[in-house]
């Protein structure tokens, strides 16, 4: 057994120490964020650090590392105000990674990681047209953190562009037959194995099974 | 295909639309939350929305919804500044399920639910004995949402406890071999295969796995 505390963290070589922390909470979600640029130029980057934040209304909020030279996305979601979310699949997971590549500004990601761009009416960012499950996301907040020089995002899910045979009669996606992907840690990809759906918890009765587990998952 | 619109998921039946939009995003880190009050009264939640915020200082943020009457995990970590975030393991999913169950003040949910405590030096927190990638957290920041009434908690991860067979040379939690679980939207549990572990991305030079990729993923 290891037991480490901060100041043991704190000295860790930096690359072992960014390793380590990006990996401890688990898998975690995996979706290409688009933008676009006022002039149309538009950006795409691998991103896992989406988490929900509320249903009603349908939030979701991210975190986007200090700004640099080349980081387009904070910029392009501040000044279009909308962004998108897309999810990764087993055939070009690899040039999905690939977008994490610093390409230099004006060569869009689209273009150097060969993706399909899709747009739908009334709505400027670029969706991936290579995913299953799509969203559009207009900006409702950001928060820059002064802790560490991040930004949090929060968007307002505003498009849901997806096929019909993966979404499940009470509403639920079906990552599984969409084959989305995940991440843990900096470059390890992974396709998820449903082990089991579970009734609602109540006090005193017994965790089990949803009575349709063995036919579908979700 | 399906397109819809914000006016559409906001006309949408109430659990329908809860369903639909905890899934969109895909995968989420899923971690047991344990907390105490200062009295010494456990508390343990199952938890989703746990995202990474930084490496250095190393930092985890996580939310959690708006407080009700037995809502005990955001007093204790507010009173007492320490919490932890421990993985879940295909053994006992169902039982760490079972701590989402409305339990009256006063049961904590490892005695409910079977869990066992783990305490180490100098931090109060309960760590869950049956996992095998435990964080022990000091709170930083307590950002109060007015869009939904949510709360996102900013921890500095300052323990953690670990088998050294799950940490990789270059640092990297082995989820894999830990057997860490995922989830997808409210209630379906999963287990993720790894697919490849890929090198650092560069410009001109195609995506491709690491040398040792067939030895050992991460």
């Amino acid at each position: 057994m290891i037991s480490l505390t901060g100041e043991q963290i704190a000295e860790m070589e930096k690359q072992y120490r960014i390793s380590l922390i990006n990996s401890l909470i688990g898998y975690r979600s995996l979706n290409l964020l688009g933008t676009t640029s006022n002039d149309g130029i538009t950006n795409l980057c691998l991103i896992s650090s989406t988490f929900h934040l509320g249903a009603n209304p349908p939030l979701v909020g991210l975190v986007i590392r200090p700004e640099r030279e080349h980081n387009d996305t904070l910029r392009n979601i501040k000044s279009t105000g909308q962004y998108t979310l897309n999810n990764v699949l087993p055939e070009w997971y690899m040039q999905a990674h690939q977008t994490s590549a610093s390409y230099p500004s004006g060569l869009s990601e689209f273009d150097a990681c060969g993706f399909k761009k899709q747009y739908v009416k009334d709505f400027k960012a670029p969706f991936v047209g290579n995913s299953n499950v799509r969203i559009g996301l207009e900006l409702r907040e950001v928060i820059d953190m002064e802790i560490n020089g991040t930004t949090i995002v929060i968007g307002e899910i505003v498009r849901i562009l997806t096929d019909d045979s993966l979404i499940a009669e009470d509403g639920t996606v079906d990552h599984s037959k969409a084959e989305t992907m995940t991440a843990a840690g900096l470059d390890t990809y992974f396709l998820p194995q449903p082990v089991g759906r579970l009734a609602y918890a109540k006090p005193g009765i017994e965790p089990h099974l949803l009575k349709d587990n063995t036919r579908s998952l979700i």
